[in-house]
């Protein structure tokens, strides 16, 4: 159990520095560091498939009860989610690649911005689950909200760059995915607060409301 | 046991229907069935937090070994998946319903083809997990590049609209994430095809490749 726990905080703290590392070769315009991001993706997917077996040894094994087969399952989606935060960075990567094909459209402000919100979103949700402090976990997923609405801004400006200049098309684009990017690292990093949360309180509070229905029966009434 | 399986079959037809649904409201131009969609996501949260619960409960009752302990874990891997469908699904009745607020860009060709093809991986991967069929879930991995390259070809010739003709950007941009997110639901399916694999096989064939650094050394070389 405590391998368990110490390879998921190293996989979490490699996702953290592959996003922080994308961002920076993406400011700073470093083909160097976003090659060598790009190509270290797999270190995490490695780490996946590693928990995963680490997982099913463990159930095998000592046929957990309570909270270890809650930490067991948990951990097994939690690796999925940093896994996936791996993939973001990487696509960071590439698209930080593809923006030197051309000049800079701007000073990239906001972008740094959502990516400190999000990379810290999810360090805090690292120090949750190490202090086991369900508290700091709701506190991030109460966040997540700031950063879509950042994304949206980022989104918007875009959108007049492209309308005013067609030339920025491509440029504005590739910042789109990176925003984009970076907005979906936050969810992941939300996802991995809500996992915590169950983890400690045993409480599923990732979807809060009823059932409804997916297909429309012959007399339904439009709601709007 | 039987019951997971069943409520994972069931989820997964949600999922399809899903989409099936959300495709044929932006084609139609429906808003009614639009709305419908974006209205009924919850059905697959709500079907993800009850399976993992039924798993936890699984698990602690029966502390199950090889082949129960491979399905009750991947079960919990698949319904993510498939609850991620579901949002994609609803991301594409919400650009439908964007997408009625001005002229039809061109009718869609490509599109209904792309979602085709992901909802035919979906029900490949369903009854690859039903039949207990390896080789086929290995079929539905390898048509994931098919869906990749005609993703990649909407997105160009989406851009090639925008390029010419700045009134239709916000158009093409509602389309562009329509295509991507048909490109993703594939990648789920295809996620779900591995996680089949693994079931059958025990073979982890998700990330066949070695570790790598992320961390850049002082005086390392760039391999390009």
């Amino acid at each position: 159990m405590a391998e368990l726990r110490e390879k998921l905080l190293t996989m979490a703290a490699h996702a953290e520095r592959a996003v922080a590392l994308a961002v920076q070769a993406l400011v700073n315009r470093d083909e160097k560091l976003a090659r060598q991001v790009r190509e270290s993706d797999n270190i995490l997917d490695q780490f996946e498939v590693e928990l995963d077996e680490l997982c099913v040894t463990l159930l095998a094994l000592k046929a957990p009860l309570a909270s270890d087969l809650r930490l067991i399952t948990m951990a097994m989606k939690i690796s999925q989610n940093l896994e996936r935060v791996g993939d973001e960075a990487t696509k960071i990567a590439k698209r930080a690649l593809d923006l030197l094909n051309e000049a800079p459209l701007k000073p990239l402000v906001d972008i740094p911005r959502l990516a400190a919100l999000a990379t810290e979103m999810l360090r805090q949700a690292l120090d949750a689950f190490v202090r086991r402090d369900a508290q700091l976990a709701r506190q991030i997923i109460t966040r997540d909200a700031e950063v879509d609405a950042l994304n949206k801004h980022v989104h918007g400006e875009l959108v007049g760059f492209m309308m005013g200049d067609p030339n920025t098309i491509t440029r504005c684009l590739n910042l789109m995915v990176v925003s984009k990017s970076l907005e979906r690292i936050a969810d992941h990093a939300t996802n991995v607060a809500e996992d915590i949360v169950f983890l400690l309180e045993g409480r599923d509070i990732r979807h809060t409301v009823k059932h409804s229905r997916i297909l429309p029966s012959p007399g339904d009434n439009n709601k709007t």
